[in-house]
C-alpha cells in the first residue's frame, strides 16, 4: 500500500502574517531540512506539500473580496493579483526546497479545480498524480479558482489538502496522513493547555473552547480547521496539528507519529 | 465571431539569451504598454500571451537534457529546476503586466498537457477557456510536461501557441491570429533582407536561405518556427514574425495587420 503524507505549511508559520509580503526564510529552511530528513529516512513515502498564503495572499484576497466572486473589472484584476501573490510565496518556498535538494514542483490549483457557488464541481488530480508517479513532490497552495456561477473564488490550502487526502485515500487506496504545521502548539483547551487528541467522542465538550487566529485569514480559522479535519479523520485519516517552530517536530510527526501537538483521529 | 490574438514574446527579446537568468525589463514594460493599448482600443479582442524561456529555462533544460526524458533522480530534479526557472521569468512578466493594469493570469502548461514519446496525448484547455471567458489574459510559457513513456519532456512556447491556435480556430470557431514578437526584424532572404510574406507557394524557394538563431534554444530555431507557422497558416490562421524592439510594431500587427516583419499566410 502506498503511504502518503500531506503536509500543510501554515501561512502564519512561513510568513509574518502582520507584515504584508514578508516571508520567514529561516523557518522555511528548517522545514526544508526536515522534509529532506523524512525523504531520506523513508524514500518510498509519497509527499504532497501545501502552503498557506499568510501575508502574501490574504491581504489582497481580503481587499478584493475574491472569495465572494468576481464580476467587475476591479474584481477580475484582484483575482489575478491574489494569484500572483500566492504564487510569489509558493515560488519562494520552491526555491528553498530545491536548494535543499528536494524535487518539488510548483502546481497552481487554478488550473485544476473549478467550483459552482463555491462547491467543488471538478478537480483534475492528474498533474499531482503524474508528479507523485515520477517521484516528485507536488508543492500546491491555496489559490484563486474559477467558479461557474460567481466567476471566481478562493480554494483554501486546508480545503485543498482535505480534498487531496480524501481522493488519495478513497480512490487510490493510499494510506494517508495529514500534518498541519503551524505557528502554534496545537489546539488549546479552556485552560490554554494543548489538547493531545480530538475525536468525534470528545469534540462536543471542547468545541466551545477552541480559539480563533488573530491575524487576517479569509478562509477561516482554527474551528473550521478542526471540523474539516474531524470529517477527514472519520474516513480513517489521522490529522496532526503541530508547532513548526520546534525543530524535529514535523519529522517526528511523519516518521514516528509522536509530535508535540494535537492529533485528530476517529 | 470571437477574435483571438495569440502573442508569443520571444525569449531572445525579453531576456539576454547569453546571460543566464537575465531579463530585459524595459522591453517587457514597452510590450506591456502596447498590449495595454491593444486592450483599450479593441476591448472585445481575446488575448493569450506566451513567453519563451530565453536565458531562464534553456540553460537548465540543456544541462539536464530534459527534452529527452527523465529517468534518474538527477533528471527529475532537473525537471523541477527547469520548471522553476521558466516560472521565474513568467512571474517577472506577470508582475510588469499587472503593474500596467492588465489582468494577466499565469498558467503553467505542466498542469495541462501530457505527451507520449513527445507527441501530445492530452491537452486540458479549460483553465485557458475559463480565463478568457472571465475576461482575463492567460499568460502561458514553454514548460516541462509529463510524458507517459519517457517520464517528462519540454513543450516549447511555439508548439504550445500553435496547439492553442489550432484548438481555438477549429473547436471554438474563433478568428485567430498568431504574432511572434522576437528580437529580429523577421525572416531573412538570401541577401539578408526581410521576406515580407511566406506562403506555401514561395516556401520551397526560400527554405534553404533561412538562418538559425545563434543563442541556445533547446526547442529549435527559425526554420522550425516557419514550418510550424506554415502548417497553422494552412488552416486559415495568419502568423506574423515581427521585431518587438520597434515601439508600436506589436500594436500595429494586432490592430491594423501592418507590422514591419514577415507574415506567413496560406
Amino acid at each position: 500500500m502506498m503511504d502518503l503524507a500531506l503536509i500543510k505549511l501554515g501561512g502564519s508559520l512561513i510568513t509574518d502574517k502582520d507584515q504584508p509580503l514578508t516571508a520567514r526564510p529561516e523557518i522555511i529552511q528548517q522545514l526544508a531540512r526536515e522534509v529532506s530528513a523524512i525523504a531520506h529516512q523513508h524514500p518510498h513515502l509519497k509527499l504532497i506539500i501545501g502552503n498557506g498564503a499568510g501575508s502574501f495572499g490574504h491581504q489582497s484576497a481580503k481587499k478584493y473580496n475574491t472569495i465572494n466572486g468576481i464580476s467587475t473589472d476591479v474584481d477580475k484584476f484582484g483575482f489575478c493579483l491574489v494569484h500572483q501573490d500566492a504564487l510569489d510565496l509558493n515560488r519562494l518556498l520552491a526555491k528553498i526546497f530545491l536548494q535543499a535538494g528536494l524535487p518539488v514542483i510548483s502546481l497552481p490549483p487554478v488550473t485544476m479545480a473549478v467550483t459552482q457557488e463555491k462547491k467543488l464541481l471538478k478537480f483534475d488530480y492528474s498533474a499531482i498524480e503524474n508528479s507523485l508517479a515520477a517521484g516528485l513532490i507536488p508543492l500546491v497552495f491555496g489559490d484563486v479558482i474559477f467558479d461557474k456561477i460567481i466567476g471566481g473564488t478562493i480554494l483554501s490550502t486546508d480545503r485543498l489538502l482535505a480534498e487531496l487526502a480524501k481522493y488519495f485515500y478513497t480512490e487510490e487506496k493510499f494510506q494517508v496522513r495529514l500534518i498541519n504545521v503551524g505557528n502554534y502548539p496545537g489546539v488549546y483547551d479552556e485552560d490554554g493547555q494543548v489538547i493531545s487528541e480530538i475525536t468525534q467522542a470528545n469534540y462536543p465538550q471542547i468545541k466551545g473552547f477552541i480559539g480563533e487566529s488573530k491575524s487576517i485569514d479569509v478562509t477561516g480559522g482554527m474551528l473550521r480547521k478542526v471540523e474539516e479535519f474531524l470529517a477527514i479523520s472519520n474516513l480513517g485519516i489521522d490529522c496532526w496539528i503541530i508547532d513548526g517552530n520546534i525543530p524535529g517536530n514535523l519529522a517526528n510527526a511523519v516518521l514516528s507519529n509522536s509530535a508535540l501537538g494535537t492529533v485528530i483521529r476517529a
